[in-house]
């Protein structure tokens, strides 16, 4: 699929250098394609970051499924779905790419934060009102975050290197009390 | 100061651009110095980036004398140092920059991940052992950066806005279980 190496190329390229540091011609020579085949597929530069980051339909409906897991064991079933995901050959790459890229780009940076509050914080049954589920799932969302970051980009020991399992036992934990806990 | 002002423009171009995007002669725009003065001052676009992501010493002491706090206090001990450094004038627009930069630019991801393990994780006295005492400390680190991620870069609500009292009843007790609880 050549619209697939591009888009494997692209991100590779926009989570290195960001979109003001990519070229079309950049992309197309590490996808080895002509750049007027960028441009067929894709038009410009801003809708290739676009297509380049959006998180795949898979995994947006893994996370819709998980989210309905019965309350006492969300914590570690959102655990072991971010582990998987991560770990897996297609959405990996793409979550990898959109963290690194939304560091340095506003355009992902705002993909970021409406995936976040629509996709990970939007469809749960936590908390008492609207402002107590909000409150829940973004802190859900920066444990697993700083979690993903320090174990899959920034790659810092030993938490890169713990098995799932490890990672599970001493993380579940912490995520079940924002999911049900007293948070004061 | 001249070359503090070209570090803040340094830092702004670094984060936003990554190293391979930034010249010196846009930092020298951006500080409004001629880049002769850049030369100057910091030799090469590399000694640049260094100088820009450094550490604080001033932070770098904090950060050690939190580690003394008695373990009993040391999740809300350490939560409060951190965001009152996020917050600092000097120390949080460096901190911004390292996370941002160590996104895209390998150089600056070993200096955090040095920082993290050296700095961070290094002066505790966590655990039973030197095995338990990194764990904890990385777990630690994981939820600190996440919640830095969520709050001052993404500026994802409600994380982003809420009080730091609030912010310390809901992470604190999650960082103590981290310092001395049973991880599994």
């Amino acid at each position: 699929m050549l619209a697939a190496r591009i888009l494997d190329a692209a991100r590779a390229e926009f989570a290195q250098h960001g979109s003001a540091g990519t070229t079309i011609r950049a992309v197309a020579r590490a996808a080895d394609v002509d750049p007027a085949l960028v441009y067929h597929y894709f038009d410009s530069k801003d809708r290739l970051l676009d297509a380049a980051t959006n998180p795949p339909q898979r995994w947006l409906e893994n996370v819709a499924k998980t989210w309905t897991t019965p309350v006492p064991q969300l914590g570690a079933a959102l655990l072991r779905m971010m582990l998987s995901a991560w770990t897996d050959d297609e959405i990996g790459p793409i979550l990898r790419a959109v963290l690194q890229t939304a560091a340095h780009e506003v355009s992902t940076r705002e993909k970021l934060r409406r995936v976040v509050e629509g996709q990970l914080m939007g469809v749960s049954q936590l908390g008492i009102d609207e402002e107590d589920r909000r409150r829940r799932s973004g802190l859900i969302s920066s444990q697993i975050m700083g979690l993903a970051m320090m174990r899959y980009i920034w790659k810092i020991e030993p938490v890169a290197s713990m098995s799932e399992d490890e990672i599970v036992a001493a993380v579940a934990p912490n995520l079940q009390r924002y999911v049900d806990g007293d948070l004061g």
